[in-house]
């Protein structure tokens, strides 16, 4: 089913589904229990939706900057109080090993209320020595033990060495969906998710660390982007998507939010989202600081003002440098991109973290869980109904 | 002449003028030479574009903040490659003396490659101790030591006083209107500013620091806006907007930049804005912080992605509490308000940016300046006509 | 015995002990293994040194400051390969609930390559919402979860309500002496942390998350030391010392480190020092994050310059103010201090953390763990003749 | 005359002075008014005193970074109420043409109240693009001026470049000596300060910006300082002192100044210290932003603690990496050193920030200025005294 045939069948009424692309990114979850039958999901792209200007990498996927890869270890058990709807989501920032080969990084808090541990010392080494964990706020201690165990069995040499790693993880609050207090996650799951690292299509919405999470007033959860830039370089964002009131969502400018009938919910203050900007362009970490300023400007064109209870935390990687922690020569050699090439790394940070959030949105499903809670995915046939009352596709869609 | 009827006419291809409310922001400058007859200019509520869902001040303006005054220095003067369309815009924090009396503020550094003085000091101390002044880059020098005159003379005790003032004088570059080397600005200029400091109603567009400034490819300037928040709260923004590129500039989401026809000038990198807020609730200069980071989030929905070259300078104040510099209390009084209550004033801040940018936009006309250069007022008939066609004036208008 | 009698007796070289003042510190490790004979230990003061110009607090403690309390879980078992010397130190900063009645706060990373979680949270809120958690690298994860788990316990609203907590959890690295990765700590001896918080004073040394910790080039772990300051409130300093080499170390300026002889174990890299501060000063968070940069000036007078595997981690938190998380008034009452009266704080800050770092060596006794390392309590004798070589005690000390 | 020379003279009571190494540092001022008879002046190291263990570059100052030169103007005229005792220092960066050939650089600000500007550029581009001028508060605004003149004039086509330049411009209160309100700083004056910068020794004490600045309760000024590092690399300090309360003074932990008898002057708040550090050791930004955090940790060993009215700013910048603006290269060759290697650079830091200050103490003579006021060179007899006492000097000194 292509992207236009969607967009008619929805167009007239009539949703017709017929699988293909649009089951791609929720194979893993068919046996699962909770789900609605409004399983018609889809990537923003795919509704005829596209935000900015610059060209997506091939799978429009943080995996597109080479060596980056992401795994999804999915939770969903039990029904009513104690049932489970959480997980893990875990992003290895290249092939080898980052805890000998590390690489610069820089974080910036736009919010608090919220976890990304590991910062308090990435923020001052400027270096990303783990992989990236996302997963629900009462598991942080168990992945941050896993992940501690994973790099040390990487890495015996670890133990006598110093300095010690600090693993990066970070949560939102899935409670709405999910018992969060049973804590169901275990080291295992963080095993898992590390052995499911895998490069191309990421799926998204309901899956890993974002199973639970809602965004927007809607189902929300996994959702990931790129751009390619000139010189050849991509930029890639994967966010856990647990922010923001649906009356102020917006696509590609479109007060969507407001728009949309029907599919409330029981009101709930939405917490969080991590944001996590992966590019090979060899940045330094003051640049790298940079561009984790713009995926804030970028979650701001979705209509989040960040407000208060949200922990809205981003972290940006370079792949373009790699620092050798064994190794050690005094005077390495730096690959760099001067400051005036960084403008069109800006662009493509903001377009690609909005694109990556609304991908969370139109890719997750709707799930109930806890206490018959229900979390709806957001309606994609009023998306591209809204979208074409406010001129953004339709008559313009042949550009 | 009523919005209303000024939309009506732009769509009917006969603009008409009466003057009016249209001609208030700028009248001082009608014995001004370089005008284009292009002179229909209006804040953008009058077109009937409404940002965001907050209500606004008064006057829409920084000036609903009780005690906060706004003053311009308009100097446009000759043509051709000595032709000076510079100025000084300054913003009195509260009606008292500052120096004595301190308030609350925060800054953040949105984008660097700009100047904000006295940030060393503010950013450290937590308070704002002198008015702000806005102007051209090259003047920067001149404004700090006619401030610090002023501040001198309304307190003869602060040459035996510690600590020194630092004043707050923040640039953005306006070459391509102005003959930025010869420096046209004096101290008696900046004190003709101070003068000229009022509340009520703001000049914007081509006024004061503004007068030389371009941005979103259009006539820059400065801009205001205000909201008013529970509790009875109001925030306001005033911007010296220099910045952006025209086609990423965005009109409540609608990308407007990229559909406007003609009034293309001779290409030029844009560089800086410069973003003030105050507000009369009672914020921490940690809180304060949170609210210039908003101001950041404002700014990304205009479009802006903060490029290299763009000094994308932030300051915040509050002039809810008043701290004593000479009669010191070892235990002041503090009014605060709980960091739970801060996501209106988010909201606030957002709207207000936003609404501030677009109305420099909206309210500068077009100049001709230095080497006959000349940046267009963005044409008002366009923006209503592009609106309407991205439903957002039109059928919605009496909503 | 008195402190001059101890000198006395060191001085001519017969070092008598009669127990007293000197093992009140350590009376529940008499039971352990693993100790040299070399344990008299005491406190600074008890040796006759003083650093700064303040008084200090009833207990020249952390606990000084009304409400704060501290526990230790000290762990000691085995010997060889699998000798574990580790444990857990908490501090409870007031004696209500941390997570309904949170607390100002600030951080400052002097320098990377350490694990303090709960930061990206803090340093955006400006509040401290649970307990501080000190122990050793590994056991981090473990820790984070039992911190969650006894938070949910004492509020049981805090599942449905947001924002969530980030515990506070900071490690140094303890693998010279204790098999980290055998990870013995479970979640009971965090709780048993917990139930053993008291106020008084307060065990230093080889304590607690300092069990397994070295520092200058000796055993190092827990200290603590206050200051009264005027307007009669206290600062306290608690650290957990891990870092710094042999011949760096000051004492009160005085060479120390370089002036020792023997004792020298296996060089080792020293790794990283955390070091809380508090006070009933009700200070604003940005009032904390300037004591925060104090400690660090504090811990420069040791002698420490900060290396790069060094990670110094700095927390500050002000009892001063109460902030009700759930009975959430719109403008709380704020207690403040005038910066202009900041500054015998500051100075409070430097000595008592130079004094806290202190009191962790010669509080340690000798300690011998895994694979037969052996980090030897700093000799005190020694130490006395040095301070009066340097005309530090002695002849001055009738002051 | 040599050190020992001089420490035997002093010792018994019977200062001889015959001119020669003593006098070389202040040459230029040998016709001016208002000094003190007392002129015997001398670095620390003639005085036998020496800081740390690393050996100093050739000059022992900031110029021993090849390419850095230092100038001072200095104003010394009339007596009495309009007494003017102020200056400027410039430090050129490299040989070449730093608005052309930028360099990396951070800023820290150890405490507020006190100015530096173009931070707000330099913070968030990592770069230095101007000369750091130092100077009297009420002169920023001249120097500011003066500074963008002269980078104009070097590059005329910076008028029709962006980004523009902000001068980076420091300033301590130096109202005690000097009638500040007159500024007789003159654009001229920054013009021949830029036409006197050299290499090789620095002249220190009371001379350039320095010239009427007190410091722990002494005449101060400008001091300057460097250390070799493993690798080949320099690191030097520049620092204008005039901070600091007598009674916390110490030398190589000393505590000097309340030993000191005598020279008292009427009490008044000392304020600030701006702290320049250039190493040719290729740091990136983010290591520069460590460096400068060293140099507050040297700052601390001097025994201050950073009051609420000093404005303590820091600059570091780097001559390994030259950035050019105008040949913009999309991937500039960047050398670099991997953190590991730091901490020798640290350990430079710390000894020659605090060489550098008590460099500005010795050197700087005995000034009588504004009003009669009277600032103290520090009496180097007692120095070499207490030193002696402290077990510094004398016995140790064959070392």
């Amino acid at each position: 089913m292509k992207r236009r045939d969607f967009i008619k069948s929805t167009l007239i009424g009539v949703p017709v589904l017929s699988g293909g692309s649009f089951l791609a990114n929720n194979q893993t979850e068919s046996q699962e229990v909770g789900f609605s039958t409004d399983d018609r999901r889809c990537r923003l792209r795919e509704l005829g939706i596209k935000i900015g200007a610059l060209e997506t990498g091939p799978h429009n996927a943080i995996t597109d900057i080479q060596g980056v890869k992401v795994g999804h270890r999915t939770i969903v058990k039990g029904e009513g109080p104690e049932a489970v709807r959480t997980g893990v989501t875990v992003i290895l920032p290249h092939e080898g090993n980052i805890w000998e080969e590390n690489l610069f990084a820089a974080f910036f808090g736009l919010n608090g209320w919220g976890e990304m541990t590991g910062i308090s010392s990435l923020e001052k080494s400027g270096r990303l020595e783990t992989p990236v964990f996302l997963t629900g706020t009462y598991n942080v201690g168990i992945v941050y033990s896993a992940a501690l165990k994973y790099l040390t069995a990487l890495n015996p040499q670890m133990e006598n060495a110093a300095p010690l790693v600090s693993p990066v993880v970070a949560e939102c609050f899935d409670d709405f969906l999910s018992d969060t207090k049973s804590r169901q996650v275990s080291e295992e799951d963080v095993f898992e998710a590390l052995r499911q690292a895998k490069s191309g299509p990421v799926e998204e919405g309901a899956v890993g660390g974002g199973t639970g999470m809602t965004s927007f007033g809607f189902k929300g959860g996994i959702g990931t982007s790129s751009r390619k830039v000139p010189g050849g370089f991509y930029l890639g964002i994967l966010v856990m998507a647990n922010t923001g009131s649906r009356d102020h969502l917006r696509m590609d400018g479109v007060p969507i939010g407001r728009e949309i009938r029907g599919y409330q919910y029981r009101t709930e203050k939405t917490k969080s989202i991590i944001l996590v900007a992966a590019t090979d362009a060899p940045l330094l970490p003051y640049q790298l600081h940079k561009i984790a300023k713009r995926v804030a400007l970028g979650l701001a064109q979705t209509g989040s003002y960040s407000h208060t209870e949200s922990g809205d935390l981003i972290l940006a990687f370079s792949t373009g440098n790699k620092i050798l922690r064994n190794d050690r020569h005094p005077l390495p050699s730096i690959r760099a991109i001067d400051d005036f090439f960084l403008s069109p790394l800006y662009q493509a940070t903001v377009e690609a973290t909005q694109e990556a959030i609304l991908n969370a949105l139109t890719s997750a499903r709707t799930i109930t869980g806890r206490n018959g809670n229900t979390a709806y995915g957001i309606p994609l046939d009023q998306v591209v109904e809204i979208m074409k009352k406010y001129g953004r596709i339709g008559d313009r869609i042949h550009e």
